[in-house]
């Protein structure tokens, strides 16, 4: 039995008052005011020096596994302090000075514009041919996308928050009314298609107006949310149902953070028995490594991994038709993942790794529909919520 | 300049009745009974036969491209008549035979319990290891999935009318109320995120209450859709605006048909100028070879290409940072599409493909921001439109 760490109730309760979002949009006038204050004093900086007549330049901090840290007070992942220049006057990194500019002007004149651009659009934005050369601003994406991350970390704003967007993926049901760019979304009345989740979920876009759910159960996959959608198992169970589409958006996990922090509710995720599932689980609780400033802002350090368990092969008499053998793959990672810090202290997730390498096979959660369709919705996922059964 | 084959006035309009849709879902239950009454019919005859102590059998309609062609009258990819016995009593179809019937048994559950499955579901639900062997009814879900083509032909009945679905992707927003399940959807006010199509978009699930809209604009990717929908172009331009997140899945094509169909909405596509744009147009307009079957009710033969074109690199003076090399894939897929029936006896077509060629490179809808964020929105569809400048 799994450790208890929270209560989620069944019976009515008065819809929650959202505390933080109402002002939503007036807290973010003045934080794109802070975004564009910032951009301004690092050209400021720029500019006194060149006009000084010495060599101009930016401080990046470093992104790199060597200077993230597991913060264990505030369970998330952390970029260290390390930081590094970037001058204007180094054949080696003259190129990036620039890009590095072009880049913040584009955000400057996004935000300043109240506009939002994808990934892809920043890059052609700032896509040009250098005067008098046949040298081209950004060789392809990959360039401008690397730039904005840091930007990202030198300016301390979310990629959101400069006005830029990635893909967008999932989507949301239940008991809870939501305002998106002035239009009032009820999740209860969004029929079997729902609220596709936006790219960008800040407080300037969404905020929060009545919710009584009182969790979120949040799954891997859209044919898994499909079916929960059509038991309507949010309904019964008073919560809000969200997916991302296998690895959740940037979208998806910040307004999970935010559903979590400004309206207390749990958030319950239903993954995959593999360590894929487990990867899912550690990037929507601790952050991903190879972005760990974003943490902070998109993090659920509370998270709770509800299934499916490794035991679970046993507990539901299973056949063996539903096991999927590991590859040699599958074990190192799976090994890995056990050696994150996270995951190191707790003796629950050790053994849980260690009884999917005792298994030798992966379980999807589908594998609950050779019991019956319904299975997971009206028998699994209860089971887990009454017994307060997950992984920490 | 295109052929001139339908007017999207921008003048005010009394909202569009729907003519089929209410009757929806009645319909539906009629239909519902129908696919019953067909499996009931092929299970019939298995059981005649096998009382009469012969070797019984299914025919399943030949699902291969030589049994497919090109109607030209309708103007969409269509199944020939072939078929083939699969028989009980041979060493080569026994297994495929049990399969057919496994499924159509799962079908047969699923359409009288009234819920639906997703393919992977569907494969679960079937798995098991057959009685006294070590063998299991599936060895994976290719098998399933093929399975379940077969039906569908067999049948007569689209996938989504045997309950079963596939992922979901694709968002809409505009001027027009559908009801989902019950639940009211006011397209007109679903913020950034937009109303997630639904992977089953058939009348039992989806009826159109109120449409306003004069067309429907289909956008490629998502990142371009939350541009056009940042800048309500459906509100100034009185229409719907979709994505399907590159080859639009099924529910998002059944939706632009019926949406063309029942409201007589016209549908412009935006796509990228290379033979994976192409190739989207093609199977929006005429179905996909591999599922010929599926065309009479999920193609859109009016649907038409609005853009991006060969001819816009000079007629839009963009610089030459927005080309994208053709690769030499990219060559012999140009000239295998400019061989499809429908686009060989275009001389539009021709052309297009032949200035791709000559151009030597491909342009992505996001090229057009090198000019502006909003030139896409402001400047390039609304041209277009009032010239009526497209291809066919």
């Amino acid at each position: 039995m799994a450790k208890k760490t929270a209560k989620p109730t069944t019976g009515t309760k008065p819809a929650r008052t959202p505390t933080r979002s109402t002002a939503g949009s007036r807290t973010d006038a003045a934080k794109s005011a802070a975004t564009l204050k910032r951009i301004n004093e690092v050209a400021g900086a720029v500019v006194k020096t060149s006009m000084a007549g010495r060599d101009p330049f930016v401080v990046i901090p470093t992104r790199s596994l060597s200077n993230t840290s597991y913060n264990r007070s505030k369970r998330i992942l952390e970029m260290g302090s390390a930081s590094q220049r970037r001058n204007l006057f180094n054949l080696g990194q003259a190129k990036k000075f620039m890009q590095t500019m072009l880049l913040a002007k584009g955000c400057k004149d996004l935000i300043e514009r109240d506009k939002t651009s994808s990934l892809r659009g920043m890059f052609y934005a700032g896509l040009h041919t250098i005067e008098g050369t046949k040298e081209k601003t950004f060789e392809d994406q990959s360039e401008s996308d690397s730039i904005l991350e840091d930007l990202e970390v030198t300016l301390e704003s979310l990629r959101e928050e400069l006005h830029v967007y990635a893909d967008k993926r999932g989507d949301m049901v239940g008991n809870i009314t939501l305002i998106d760019n002035g239009d009032e979304i009820d999740c209860r009345r969004m029929g079997s298609g729902g609220y596709g989740i936006p790219s960008i979920t800040e407080p300037r876009v969404i905020q929060f107006k009545k919710c009584e759910a009182e969790f979120v159960l949040h799954v891997e996959k859209n044919t898994v949310w499909q079916r929960f959608n059509e038991d309507k198992f949010w309904k019964k169970h008073n919560c809000i149902l969200t997916h991302g589409n296998g690895q959740p958006p940037r979208g998806v996990r910040r307004l999970l953070q935010r559903l979590n922090q400004e309206l207390g509710l749990p958030i319950y995720c239903l993954l995959d028995c593999d360590p894929w599932g487990h990867y899912i689980y550690s990037v929507i609780k601790q952050g991903s490594i190879s972005l760990a400033f974003e943490s902070r802002r998109m993090a659920v350090p509370d998270a709770k991994f509800l299934g499916i368990r490794a035991m679970d092969y046993d507990r539901y008499k299973l056949s063996d038709d539903v096991q999927i053998a590991l590859t040699d793959r599958d074990r190192t990672r799976a090994k890995q993942i056990a050696e994150y810090p996270w995951f190191a202290e707790k003796k629950q997730w050790q053994k849980e790794i260690q009884a999917l390498l005792r298994n030798g096979f992966k379980m999807e959660v589908e594998s609950l529909i050779t019991k019956d369709i319904s299975y997971v919705t009206e028998v699994y996922v209860p089971d887990r919520l009454k017994a307060e059964d997950w992984l920490d």
